[in-house]
């Protein structure tokens, strides 16, 4: 195969914000699958605020993404030539491919996409790693039970979208915090989340007393920073901190802790950390549930899918850190 | 009766440390005690860095003591007078007493003090809410098991020292974080821990490198601020960090929240806080287990007794937030 394949490579670590000059697009042949492997035709990339994480030089739960390195990143894709018999040509597919337009990958680290139960994008989002993400972190860390009032930031966002939406659907009471009007609406309108706090124009302290009278049994955190504060100055007795992510504190060179941390000892609360990665073995009875609420209407699933190519990657990166999307960031590869 | 009862009482709400007008002593005649309660005579205080909790006007696990109010503060004396079937004239025992010389008290809410098993100071320290405090976090909490690591800061204080004892006696390794080589050498020596770090000479996070070379399994927190950063930056993976207390902070007024509490997510940790009075029907478990590690001398309680009487009680309170004490700081009322 003589096609070109176009990466996006870490040219250089940045100080707050992704720049223009922190990915460097390179040109290399499309690589051949060794025994075992596959070479996938990338068709979308999972634009995913943990990204941020990968790029700095500091040892974490992943290796740091080396400077000239492909920038780690989660892809769909058609497998167009195999070396294994986990997949046959033509099958889509998703895992980490790499934010590049063809990857040569190990067979075992991808998972079957089925078309037919979704559109490709899904298997980024609801159906892939954020929903895993949200099913695990809600009910394994946080032990949601029915009845309960969950409380998840970046609600609007691809993982706080499903968190609501899972919550809900187990009869928990799901309260969003995300950033502007439409936002919000989409919340509580088209996802049925009992209510919603806009931390642009409201006083989420102030705000959820309102939305959670009974106060909050489980708080999803992806943002960190004062909505976390707000968070658990509300929580319930024997509440759950599920953490997440912080979105609102990756690009700080001061970031902002929680100084309400000692809330936990006034209502005997936990806050506790997590990675889906752990949960691989549990994927399929995660899938299993989350295809059924896209089946009974239960649960919906939003792309926002933005068109460019690899050349757009760091542009579309930082829509997340603006707060831009609404449900999963896509970037279509083709 | 007509003696007179010296009590401490909340004069002002403090701003940092304890001064010396935030209490006055004043005088009252002694009670008599309704049906149900006992008059204790008061013969020894305990002093606990969560009183300067007790004394801000925030809404907390218990309401504010009132200006004006008997300070809140346990004791251990002797019944001089009953109106209750459980405890006759004459029988140690050990409560909620309140700083003051003579207590009328709900008897229902006082443990005997079998003083041919321990000296009356004992019963406010390793007998008491301490050793109570140190058990049911460190093994209900913090779920401490054989062979794990377990560090606990403030450790040559009351809690602490009992924490690391404890971990001992059920077979892990015990590292102190105290100030000073004092201190150090008691914790290594007398009590037999496996090592401890001096924070006034030492940089914690280097010497936890060292100390706790497979990591933490349970991080015991009395102290919060930077050690519990350095501490949260040495965890094992599903680490348990146990919030009992944050004595570095509390005369403070810009706290220093735990920056590197995404060490969490890294590690797939979980931080919990708790309340001894929570445990109170398990306190039997407790004191019969540590009352073992006294009789085997595995657990050695020490206190460190100060004179003066009611008079001395804010200046004794003090001695804790400036470290000075070793072991658990006792007021002798007489």
């Amino acid at each position: 195969m003589d096609a070109t394949n176009h990466q996006v490579r870490l040219a250089k670590r940045p100080t707050g914000m992704p720049a223009p000059d922190t990915f460097e697009i390179a040109e290399e042949p499309v690589g051949e699958p060794q025994d075992g492997q596959v070479l996938v035709e990338v068709e979308y990339l999972s634009l995913d605020p943990a990204m941020r994480g990968w790029m700095n030089d500091v040892p974490s739960y992943l290796p740091p993404v080396g400077i000239g390195e492909v920038m780690r990143a989660g892809g769909a894709g058609r497998v167009i030539a195999s070396a294994s018999d986990r997949f046959a040509e033509g099958d889509h597919v998703a895992g980490m491919t790499g934010a590049q337009e063809y990857a040569v990958v190990d067979a075992g680290g991808l998972s079957p996409a089925d078309t037919s139960l979704a559109p490709l994008p899904t298997f980024l989002g609801a159906l892939g790693m954020t929903g895993m993400t949200a099913y695990f972190g809600l009910f394994d860390v946080g032990q949601a039970q029915p009845g309960q009032t969950v409380v998840v930031s970046g609600a609007a966002g691809a993982v706080g979208s499903m968190v609501g939406q899972l919550a809900k659907r187990h009869g928990c009471r799901a309260v969003g915090i995300a950033g502007g009007p439409e936002k919000c609406e989409w919340l509580t309108g088209e996802l049925g989340f009992d209510a919603a706090i806009d931390y642009r124009s409201e006083d989420v302290a102030k705000a959820l007393r309102e939305a959670a009278p009974d106060r909050i049994d489980v708080y999803f955190d992806n943002v960190g920073g004062e909505i976390l504060d707000a968070a658990l100055g509300r929580l319930a007795m024997k509440a759950r901190v599920v953490i997440c992510g912080a979105i609102s504190q990756y690009n700080e060179s001061a970031p902002r802790p929680p100084a309400n941390y000692m809330a936990l000892l006034v209502f005997r609360a936990r806050m506790e950390g997590f990675l889906v990665f752990d949960y691989f073995s549990r994927f399929p009875e995660a899938a299993k549930e989350i295809a059924a609420g896209l089946a009974d209407g239960s649960v919906i699933a939003r792309e926002e899918i933005v068109g460019g190519g690899v050349a757009a990657f760091g542009d579309t990166l930082n829509m997340l850190f603006r707060g831009e999307n609404t449900g999963k960031l896509v970037l279509a590869v083709r």
